[in-house]
């Protein structure tokens, strides 16, 4: 079977949307390193609100990219982990989150450029 | 200056968001070997809707990773190329796209797997 993302109807178009999400990049990067409580990642991604994260752990989880434990804390703490496959896509957007810090001054200057020529 | 797409202000965060992005994945995808005209992009990405089309393009001409060039036919011919900074930008990217579907069955069986504890 050959997957194709260009076919709308193919599910590695889903797979693709998920996973093409500044919030997954953000996320991945942060639990490359180990698991971390969902408190710790909320203020670690600073704006991300509790119902975003929340949501996006759920599909993370739901698509075995890391296994969440709750543990018999009073309030209960819960952690998250990334899997050998989370690890493998994280590994796959690295070069995204590189490339937006590594290219965002070019970024600027094409912009730059934009506003020049529109105000010919 | 130290770019970080954690803090919600930076303008990598931004950035970041309209890179992530499943068309953005595409678009790149099908320019890589060359300029492509505007109804070929629209043929190839199955279930893309014209405005999303024409305003993707727009975003990432906007950024400098894609030049337009409109051809006095009629109708008018537009046609879209890679920047240097664009190329790059699909280097970034093509780990991702190679992970959606190189990965696809595995994310199958874990879904499946969330599915059977779910209806114990």
């Amino acid at each position: 079977m050959k997957w194709n993302p260009y076919a709308a109807e193919c599910p590695t178009r889903q797979l693709l949307d998920r996973i093409s999400n500044k919030w997954v990049v953000l996320i991945l990067g942060l639990l490359v390193d180990g698991p971390k409580r969902f408190s710790v990642l909320k203020r670690e991604i600073d704006g991300i609100s509790q119902k975003m994260l929340s949501q996006t752990l759920r599909n993370l989880e739901h698509d075995g990219l890391l296994t969440r434990r709750a543990f018999p804390t009073v309030p209960v703490t819960v952690e998250y982990e990334l899997t050998p496959l989370g690890q493998s896509l994280n590994v796959a957007v690295d070069p995204l989150r590189k490339w937006a810090t590594g290219n965002m001054t070019k970024v600027f200057r094409a912009r730059e450029r934009v506003e020049c020529r529109t105000s010919e």
